[in-house]
């Protein structure tokens, strides 16, 4: 079993659960919470998948979030995804309210339909709670030959998250960016990152796993560095990645999600485009360039405090390969997700668990 | 006249030299090297409106570069931009390898004509020496109502500017992206930024001004930090902004630029998508929006520092007002740029030099 990849610095330990009665909780969790069959299946699969590939700000945690939006009225589980093209012939997918995941795999389909036909494609997903983990979308779509940009924001005054670069107070969300696009020998290239220091997730994971967050990503109320998750709750924000370049684009991203496709209702809005990558050279060359350049970068001498470079999304398949269908969940989120379970009537299966040290 | 935004900590004066005879020289320059006439005003206004605006990385001092590019044989000055539309419908523009700078026009043009018609264009820009400052071309185009997102990347067997994110050496160019779009009363929001901590073009203008380098941004060849602009031209490299995710923006750039519509020539290749605004709400309620958002962000609480939040490319158009028409170029630099015109024949006219402090 792997050493999940986290930023947590985490005073509890592990627990090992397999993936198939995991997902079956989480669906149970989420047809009871009332959202439709096939998008507590698509949820639970989707959350399961993230926490195997070691994104746990991203993994089977977000329950706990999801239902609490269930509850206080954030999330509308009885709505439905649709597409649909409008009067000037631009397609909109809209998630009624409800959980973004089966929206956004609607509209990745959509987005490849009317690239496959015009070459490059354009659209608006709107509607939609929580869209999960965007870059497992993009591997997928990649893996068929197109490269897909999906960027957005909006609802800033519910998500005063992160501070411009410059200021001392939450004001944007922390919009993310996401672009996959086809690489070499090992698969698509994935870069899936908010524009702020950390996502938003890592902060409920760390208060979820009882934990400390990273050093000089996030400020207090009185912009003082902090590393507590209380600290951030209580006033404090998330700085820009990269100073003023990530907050350039939580901008760009607040800007189409509130003002060019919004106004924005559940969480915020996306633009999805997506293009044919065969239009410019044959699949052959470009995946053959691709390689050398990978292939490169893998054989770039390491920095100090560094095994290896990376290539994006390569580690998030490494990490569900070696997982082997096999959860590493914080002991304490695990008492939450199951805690949750029984407050609505259902019996966690036995999952097999084990502790890890 | 306004202190010139710079990252440069100068060691000499600087000199004030009114925009049109400085134009006019640059002009005389390009000709004298064998571009036509066209090329030569259209890059000489390019380079002095970005000097203007107080970008000097992209400004005048460049010529310096493009010249010695002839006179090398990486530039072929007669070269002249083409688009065209190939047997797949894909938009091509090409540069015959001469400047960019007229050829990012070209291509702006083409995808905002095509946008126009079918919502969202895609193009590749092809055959091109360097493009300049690629925020002029995006606020325009966004001036007239369109997003554009220009990317890309190529010949990193040339520009091995800058080292992955946990690698020891340069690998990778510093491959911007660029984007623009609407924003509120106060025109355009312009993202137009290196993926890597600072341009390439900074460490020729330190260089060519005997500046130091900021710290934090470039590594000497034995991967220790350093400010010296020549600790870098002797196999140092520039580090990624943000980390890691600079490093996948550089890295999707390179496959987009070289794998996917590459090979590369000249300097590399770019990726331009354009879209509608206007597509998915009426103009006057996402100027609206954003201005609402734009004016938060103005009067957010500064942080230690820090005077105010900017909003990205008002810095420059603000620049540009205040300048009245008058350059501050580096002393040092001028003295190469009228050396480089006397070399060709030129004598430089009488520019009104006033040394600043």
């Amino acid at each position: 079993m792997p050493t999940p990849v986290s930023k947590l610095d985490l005073k509890d330990a592990r627990i090992a659960i397999d993936a198939a009665p995991c997902t079956a909780l989480l669906e149970a969790i989420f047809c009871r919470l009332g959202f439709s069959a096939q998008t507590a299946l698509a949820v639970a699969r989707h959350l399961v998948d993230t926490s195997l590939c070691g994104i746990e700000s991203h993994g089977v945690m977000r329950v706990l979030e999801y239902a609490a939006q269930v509850q206080n009225g954030v999330l509308t589980p009885a709505g439905e995804t649709t597409v649909h093209r409008d009067d000037k012939g631009v397609l909109r997918v809209e998630g009624g309210g409800s959980l973004g995941i089966p929206t956004m795999i609607a509209a990745y389909d959509a987005g490849k339909e009317e690239a496959a036909d015009r070459g490059i494609s354009a659209l608006s997903i709107r509607e939609v709670g929580h869209t999960g983990r965007h870059g497992a979308f993009a591997e997928t779509a990649a893996d068929n030959g197109y490269l897909m940009i999906c960027l957005g924001g909006g609802n800033r005054k519910i998500w005063r998250q992160v501070a411009p670069h410059g200021g001392a107070k939450g004001m944007l969300p922390t919009n993310p960016w996401c672009v996959g696009l086809p690489g070499g020998d090992r698969g698509p290239v994935v870069m899936d990152f908010a524009t702020s220091m950390i996502a938003g997730g890592w902060i409920y994971a760390a208060r979820s796993a009882g934990a400390d967050l990273p050093a000089g990503c996030v400020i207090d109320k009185h912009g003082q560095p902090t590393q507590s998750p209380e600290a951030y709750f209580d006033g404090g924000a998330i700085l820009p990645a990269g100073a003023q370049k990530g907050y350039a684009m939580a901008l760009v991203a607040e800007i189409i999600g509130e003002a060019m496709l919004g106004p924005s209702t559940t969480e915020c809005n996306w633009l999805l485009i997506t293009l044919r990558t065969d239009l410019f050279r044959a699949p052959g060359a470009m995946q053959a360039a691709a390689e050398e350049l990978l292939d490169e970068l893998r054989n770039c001498p390491p920095a100090p405090g560094h095994d290896r470079v990376e290539i994006p999304g390569e580690r998030e398949r490494a990490h569900r390969a070696a997982s082997a269908g096999v959860l590493a969940i914080p002991a304490r989120t695990w008492g939450q997700i199951t805690d949750l379970a029984r407050k609505l009537g259902i019996e966690p299966p036995p999952t097999g668990e084990r502790t890890l040290s």
